[in-house]
Order: C-alpha cells, then sequence, then structure tokens
C-alpha cells in the first residue's frame, strides 16, 4: 500500500476522531478506519469516558473483514487494561495484518508498549502518518500524559491598537459573531476555563457554552459537557450569585492558603461551588502554575483563559501558556481603552515574541493562534 | 478582439504604467501597449515629469504599424496642451483604430474630453478595462485632479498589542527587515512625509529612501527624488541641525499664524528649511486640512505620516486619512509600552472602524492595509 493511500485514509480517521472533539475528556480524541483490498470495512470514532475506544467500534463494523486488513489508528492503541481492555489485544484478535499509526502515546502506561504488543504478535506497524495533525488535535492529552499539566491557551478579542474594551468596560462587540462562534467551539473543546474575579464581578459572564453555535462536525453531536469553571479570586469576591456559581456545571473558586475567609468560602460552598486554596505567588495571588497542577490532578487536558488585562498579563509572565489565540478586529478603540495584557516591561529585551501557528479569517475579523517563544 | 485579450494586453500597460510609481509625480503614472494583429508593436510609460507621455512612447516603438491598431492606456489620454503636445492627437494622428482605457481622468482639463476627441476622430473606444488596480496606482493624483487633496496614508509598525515603542522611546526593531524595506517603497511613492517636532526631537530620523531597498519594479531604477519632509512645529522645536532639515531632500516646517517665533524660524530657514504658518487647530497645533490642501497646492499626490501616537491621533480624529498601513509584528510588547495613537474614546460608538483592503505575510510580520470608514 502506498504512502498516499496510508495518507488519505489515515485523513479518514482523523476527521472521525475529531467528532469527539467536545466529548471525550479526560481520554483523547481517536479516530480508526479498517481498509481490506482498498476498501474501507469499518469505521470507528471514540465518543466518550466508559464507551468502547475507536478501534473496538471499527472492528466491529469491520467484523470477519478484519482478517489480513489495515487498521489507521490516529493515537497508538492502548495496551492496558483502563475502563474498556486493551485496544492492541482487540487489533491482534481480530486478525489484522498491518497497523498504521500517527501518533505514538505520550501515556506512561501505553508509551511504545501498543506496537510492541502488535509487532510481537507478528503485526506490521507503521507509524508517524499524518503524526503533526493527529498531534495537535490531542495536545492537551499528550502534554498532561507527559508532562503532566494541561495544554493552555488565552484567548483574547482585542482591535487593532490591541484593545479589549473601553475604559468603562464596553466592548460589546468588539469583533463579529462568527469570531464569537469560534470561541465557543473554542470553549466546548476545553475541559476548563479560568477567569478572575474582577471579570465576573464586572460582566458576570456565564461562560457556558451554547451547543447551538458549535456548527456541524460531521456527525449528531454528543452532549457537550460544560467546562469547569475556575474563577481565581484570593479575596472571595465573587458574588454567590453570579452566573458562573449558579450555572449549569461545576465551579472552582480558587483563593490563597493565608487568605481563606472561612464565612465567605462557606456562602460559595452554599451555592454549589468549590471552594479551593493553593499558594500565593509574588502578587499575592493564587498561583497560575499550583492551579494548573492542580487541573491537571482532575484530569483537565485543555485550559483556556478567558480573562481581563491582569490575569492575562500574569498567565503570559508565567510560563504557562502554550498558545494565544487572539481574535482581532479591524478597528481602532484609543489609547484610554483597556489593554490586552497587564505588562509592565521597560525594554524590547523583554518582549514576548510568539511563533505564529496559525492566522485565519473569520468574518470580519482575523484570528491568529501563536505559541510564546519561552 | 475578446475582452480577455484586452484585460491580457491592460495588464501589461499597467506593469508598464508601475515603473514610473517612484518618478512620476506630479503626473500621474501612465503605460501604454499597441497591439496590432495579436503582436504587441509598441510599450511605452511615462518617466518623469517634462519627458514624453506614455502613449508617445509606445507610438514611436510602434511607429507605421500603429495603423489600425489598438492602443491600451492605463489612464485618459490627455486632450489638453500641457508640458507636451495632447496625447489623443498623437493617437488619432498615429492612425490607431481603437483605443482601449482603464480609467477616465478625474482631471477637470482632461475628463472625458480625450475619450470625446478620439470619438471624434472615428477610433473606437472601449473603458473600464481592469479599471480598479488602475485607480489604486493613480489614487493620489486622483485625488488631487478631483478632491484637490492628496491621498494621506498613515504607517505605523506595531505589536500585537498595538504599541509602537517601549516607554523609553526604544522601537528597534518591533518589525523585521523585509517589513522595512516595504516601508522604504512606501516611503518612495510619497512625494511628501509628514512628522512631527517630538518625533524629529526624540529619534532624528532622516525620512530618506533608501534606493537600494526598493527592490526590482522591472526597469533600471530613476533616481528616486527625495520626498518632501514636513515637520509639524507649532513652537518651532525642531533643532536646526537635525537630519530631515540638513539632510537631501527639501524640508518644510509647519507651524500657526499665531504661535510663529522669528528668531527661530530665521535658525531653520538658514539650514535650509523652508518655515510656513496655517491656522491652528482645537489644539493650537497646525490644523491637518490646512497642511495637505498646502501640499495639495504643491502638487503633491500621495502624502506618508510617519509620526508617534499624537500625531497618528489626531490624523485619524481629522478625517484626513484615506489608507491606514498596519505592520504587525507578532509579539507583545506590555501594557506600559507606547500606544499606537493617542485618540480619547469613550465608548464602543467612538470607535475607528476601518475596512480591510488587503492582508499580506511580509517576512515574519503581516502588513494590513486599512481604510477608515469616515
Amino acid at each position: 500500500m502506498s504512502l498516499t493511500d496510508d495518507t488519505h485514509y489515515m485523513s479518514l480517521a482523523l476527521q472521525l476522531a475529531e467528532r469527539g472533539l467536545y466529548s471525550t475528556h479526560p481520554n483523547p480524541r481517536v479516530g480508526c478506519v479498517v481498509v481490506r483490498d482498498g476498501e474501507v470495512v469499518g469505521q470507528g470514532w471514540h465518543r466518550c469516558a466508559g464507551e468502547p475506544h475507536a478501534e473496538v467500534n471499527a472492528l466491529n463494523e469491520a467484523g470477519d473483514r478484519a482478517q489480513g486488513a489495515t487498521a489507521y489508528v490516529t493515537l497508538e492503541p492502548c495496551s492496558h487494561h483502563g475502563q474498556t481492555p486493551p485496544c492492541a489485544d482487540a487489533l491482534i484478535d481480530a486478525g489484522v495484518a498491518r497497523v498504521v499509526i500517527a501518533v505514538t502515546d505520550t501515556n506512561p502506561e501505553v508509551a511504545g508498549q501498543g506496537v510492541a504488543g502488535l509487532e510481537q504478535a507478528g503485526i506490521e506497524v507503521v507509524s508517524g502518518i499524518l503524526e503533526k495533525p493527529a498531534r495537535e488535535l490531542n495536545n492537551g492529552f499528550l502534554r498532561r500524559m507527559q508532562g503532566g499539566r494541561p495544554w493552555c491557551r488565552v484567548k483574547m478579542a482585542a482591535s487593532l491598537d490591541g484593545r479589549t474594551a473601553m475604559a468603562s468596560g464596553e466592548s460589546q462587540w468588539i469583533t463579529g459573531p462568527q469570531a464569537r462562534s469560534d470561541v465557543q467551539r473554542l470553549r466546548a473543546r476545553s475541559a476548563a476555563i479560568i477567569t478572575g474575579a474582577g471579570t465576573v464581578r464586572a460582566d458576570n459572564p456565564s461562560l457556558t457554552v451554547r451547543p447551538e453555535e458549535l456548527g456541524d462536525i460531521g456527525h449528531k453531536a454528543l452532549p457537550v459537557a460544560e467546562p469547569l469553571r475556575v474563577v481565581l479570586d484570593r479575596n472571595l469576591t465573587t458574588p454567590p450569585d453570579a452566573k458562573v456559581i449558579t450555572g449549569s456545571g461545576q465551579a472552582v473558586v480558587v483563593t490563597t492558603e493565608d487568605a481563606i475567609d472561612a464565612t465567605k468560602a462557606q456562602l460559595l460552598r452554599d451555592n454549589g461551588a468549590e471552594v479551593i486554596t493553593v499558594e500565593p505567588d509574588e502578587r499575592g495571588q493564587p498561583h497560575l502554575r499550583a492551579v494548573v497542577d492542580e487541573l491537571a490532578n482532575r484530569q483537565i487536558n485543555e485550559v483556556l483563559v478567558e480573562a481581563g488585562p491582569a490575569l492575562a498579563g500574569a498567565a503570559l509572565q508565567s510560563g504557562i501558556v502554550d498558545e494565544f489565540w487572539l481574535y482581532q478586529a479591524p478597528t481602532i478603540l484609543g489609547s484610554n481603552a483597556r489593554p490586552m495584557a497587564a505588562l509592565s516591561l521597560d525594554t524590547m529585551a523583554q518582549q514576548h515574541r510568539m511563533a505564529v501557528m496559525d492566522r485565519r479569517i473569520i468574518g470580519g475579523d482575523q484570528r491568529i493562534i501563536l505559541q510564546p517563544q519561552h
């Protein structure tokens, strides 16, 4: 089978994997295609935790036709018993002759063992086909498995002159409806959204996902789980009746060990929020590294920071930011308007240079995805 | 002859016209192609004021072969006696059978008369082929002929967060070398550059054109005329030995009628600058409309504003800005750094929305050309 064929079928498997964009966490998004004699005989994807993995779904569809077939899997098949039996064993039992893998798992319980098990059973294994997009699809899962941290994105909507709101806080709307729908998709793929108490007090956002704005990702959407709302709030000034606290989905208010106020904490807990403490950083605020570590412990793969200039600036300074998503509108809001990130830098040498990963026109705006160069 | 052929030959004529980008002002950039029986028999472009027009150059090359030919001209041929005889007459005398025109002249001495003269002589005339790019090439000339104002561009190099320098003024280099070369081309096509006395005092820029950075525009470049340097300087604080005053090319320092200081003015004049006064605006600064009117009187077609936040903000507020050229680097300079434009706006309703005309990646930066929506 030619490399072109392998790329073609892996591309199909990736499209299947993407169907799980909003529903698989804490598991990875995985797709699988089984091909025999140039015919697709089985397709599967992982829908959500507790349900069968992509390989099993595809093998079930293929049935006996999996004998001697090639299986395309976007992530190295698992070799350990988790909530479901190992997929490597399922591929062996089904009698596939060849397995093509996009990206090797970084889960210490899987890494390389899936491949080894397949090869020991006499199956030909090829790895690295369409590795880059497959890796990007599961950046958060792979990062958490390997580095113990979630993939952290900061999202901003700003003007050409880098302003995110007028001095009064007025900001509706800098970007257009298409860009705002794109943010909905970004929220829906994130298992947690971090914001600051100042934003909650000023804007009282719900930070929920509007499923009707997610568009079509190739299947009848599964119910989208609401992301965990994480409010950084040293002084527990979040109103107990704020939408992030009382709305659907779970909320965690994070204060510091030295500052927690038991009365205020109880009021928030009475309204359904969890209140936790982490160590303070040099500003006295909840230490961002400690916050994301806590989220990794909770099996959060992808975190979205939607915050005002203070938290955005602190996030950029802290080094926790993996991606910066800038939605830029063709407008000028003036020098009194709010800055993008409160960052006090004195020299050009201190600037935060970034690598441009993607530029896209969305409606009348531009979306730029950047990665800080740490 | 098909529309496709007309478009093809007009495209050639436009390429010829572009050769005059840096040298024709105050005249327009014009190209001409003469075609007979599917063969290009003459090509010409206008090099600089005082030299023959494009049509004459192309007809000279064509000689007798212009008889019965089609002439493609990017701008309506002139019908009046200026420094050279009317080109409409030259086309008639040469015996062309058909004239294709991209854009009709807005010069009141020409508008429609060139076409009328040709038609009266029995020549078939077609207008509007590739009109948009032909118009863009001579935006400044056409604007000045019709509206009595030059085409005014504001250029900025800024970070993603809309900052043009650190608080100290340090700004070398926000954008990369390719973007800076592009600015050289923008300067070279501008007949005047406006800056502020603050920028001159802080940075002492020469605002000259470096011909070696202009690249190849398809011909051995003519000597590039240095743009007129215009310094807005109410209090005449421009140092008489500033590079914009003592460098090659002409400098005009603009103060206001009520504020002019005869001693300081004389010092600047002694160093070769011209000092003029215009009426003050509500800030007490030289009125920007009056300044561009004065430049139109001096036959300036295209003006480039290269200035700090104060003048950039005033220019945007004044309504003189036709285009905003933003060179945006993928970096964050922080909230202490200098704003793009000092503009005090209170509500979203006061924002300066712009229409995006062009986006282009230049080296590691993005160039966005926008037009304010007045």
